[in-house]
């Protein structure tokens, strides 16, 4: 038996999702084509954008289908920093952000970007009072909708309102929140007002039963962002290259059951989840759980498992047919410590022994039994394999 | 009845990349997770890599996998750019290239790269002596394997070899190419030593009936390219980004068809795209080929029709229930001249007034057929539309 509890790495696709795909894969033609084949397929294309609008809360012509998470958030912060004010100069970057965007903003500063940090609180949290600070003086700022690894619930709204007080361009990372949590475009764009305030918001469409390969940016009507992708003149030029418009129609399957089911799904999610971290707590009583225990994505436990080294951990429950994770997949393999806990002023020694467990559409109890009735032996020998290991 | 003569703009999926993508979608888990079930998606991506290699001639290392064509080709020349070597300052660029690579380079050129162009002779075809004239001083170059417009096919290990003596990285862009000429990364390399000479070659997986959004840059392994995506370290780090295994599943078997068809599909479209050629101007004598008519993309045939506008042709066509194009459908609808044509040295007016019918996998005599009992009253009331207009 398999029990996969790392849906934040990747969900499984939907069968709805999977069958939108089949049945627009076998419409024939490019959708920049102008004959009739092309405007079937531009059809299709076009109705996936307005379904994917109406859930997102934008109009159509604010979504560009990417080819997911990482090309979006590259895209929204090349963009925005290609089209800055003249002597803007700062990326604000909170700290624990998603390596897409680290190292986007890493190759932005090589060409000259001075980065502004922000600092987390001890759960993972974006202080909004500290995050308003940062904004003096910066060309545009980004910001997770909620940690990828602690799954603590940041303060969109606040962040965005305050970004638009300062005048300053906003792009949030909703890859991991989207579908979680409660997340309008519209309704954050609330106190923002021409190119300023929440401007871009990146979403994956793995992570949410869509395929992957396919993902969004919102883009503001009223923001102005460079080209990544150069070419052709699709999607208002942000976005070069074929549409993919299998892609975007399965996408917006997911996207609307995203939706759809998130009322009774955090529900039924934040049962699951807190009866996981009940019972690892009295399975390893040293175990202590990262982020805040109330404001996180109904699905995530981060666990930290004092003196264990999380690969350990990953590897004994792998072996008891548990798949989870020590943080990011995009950084999986490589045996970092995480930038994440020691953003919340955790050593880098608790830093190598976290493990992350997401629950979604698919998890059951079965799942939870599963890493419970593993989870001590694997404390145990993860803590003498570290012992081991030492000596 | 629908006819269909627009493979070149996109290519209809094959059954057997169809039922590939169906077959890896079920595969759940990050190619990047370290359990079980990521290594089980790991080992799908890798086989598909390794097919993939095998049919484009390279080492499955070189194989990076992108979201298409346009991406592939942003990525060569953006990371060929940023890694060139200190002092090497122009970029060889091809008249009649890609929009995707013209606009590429338009966006590298406001950084302040010097471009170097490269006349086409009177069939659209890149000279082997000029393009080795062009490439002193040169920070990287550009080609095409054929022409996407007008289907003449060019001398890649001439402009291979022509790089390598001139110790230039050089970039091909065989998206309209790949599948219908022989193109081996490894044979054309065949001069090439460390990182100069052909080090990238662009695909789309959508050309050769794999899926829209799958695609390849192949990256020699000793060639400097920095990453255009930013994020995680998949794929030598030179693309990051969660990986889409059931993409590159049917886009490798995609690419394995298209190989293994090659050489018969290469005498039967030959014979259906003459036949096509020569009925078009049995019923309009006026029309004129474009293009080698010997050295040409099997499935091509692209017409000037004197006096005619293009649009109205394909408009009167697609009355007709055929599907062709006026040129690159990344520009289709954009009502401009072709750049390609005016390149072989023809008039804007010409450059309004051809047709691009391109053939493929499925295509039959009853395509031919439609179009030629079509086109000779399509072609008097298109060159009377023109009248009307100017009137």
């Amino acid at each position: 038996m398999r029990f996969y509890l790392d849906h934040a790495a990747t969900a499984p696709l939907r069968a709805e999702a999977r069958d939108a795909w089949l049945e627009a894969s076998s419409v024939l033609g490019n959708a920049s084509s102008t004959h009739g084949a092309g405007q079937d397929a531009r059809r299709l294309l076009e109705e996936s954008r307005e379904r994917a609008a109406v859930v997102l809360g934008c109009d159509p012509i604010e979504v560009v289908f990417t080819s997911g998470g990482t090309e979006s958030i590259n895209t929204a912060l090349h963009g925005m920093w290609g089209s800055r004010e003249p002597g803007a100069g700062t990326i604000v970057l909170p700290d624990g952000e998603h390596h897409a965007t680290m190292d986007t903003v890493a190759a932005l500063a090589a060409e000259g970007a001075v980065v502004q940090a922000v600092p987390l609180d001890s759960v993972g949290r974006i202080r909004v009072d500290a995050f308003a600070d940062a904004l003096t003086g910066a060309a545009l700022a980004t910001a997770l909708a909620a940690n990828n690894e602690v799954g603590t619930i940041n303060d969109s709204a606040g962040m965005s309102a305050a970004a638009a007080d300062a005048g300053v361009p906003l792009h949030l990372d909703a890859v991991a929140a989207w579908g979680h949590v409660p997340l309008s475009f519209r309704d954050l764009r609330a106190d923002a007002a021409g190119g300023v305030g929440l401007v871009a918001m990146s979403i994956a469409g793995h992570k949410l039963g869509g395929p992957v390969g396919v993902g969004a940016l919102v883009v503001a009507r009223t923001a102005r962002i460079a080209p990544l992708l150069h070419g052709g003149a699709q999607q208002r030029g942000l976005r070069a290259g074929t549409q993919d418009v299998a892609g975007a129609a399965a996408f917006a399957v997911a996207l609307e059951l995203a939706e759809a089911e998130r009322a009774t799904e955090t529900v039924r999610l934040t049962a699951l989840r807190d009866r996981l971290i009940t019972g690892i707590r009295r399975a390893v009583p040293q175990a202590e759980l990262l982020g805040d225990p109330v404001e996180r994505l109904p699905g995530n436990a981060h666990v930290l498992f004092p003196g264990a080294v999380g690969e350990s951990l990953l590897f004994l429950l792998d072996m008891a047919g548990v798949a989870a994770s020590t943080g990011s997949a995009c950084q999986a393999g490589v045996a970092e410590p995480s930038h994440v806990v020691i953003a919340l002023g955790r050593s880098e020694q608790d830093a190598r022994s976290v493990l992350r467990l997401t629950l979604g559409r698919t998890s059951s109890d079965a799942e939870v039994d599963a890493v419970l009735a593993a989870i001590g032996d694997a404390y145990t020998r993860a803590s003498g394999a570290r012992s081991a290991t030492r000596s």
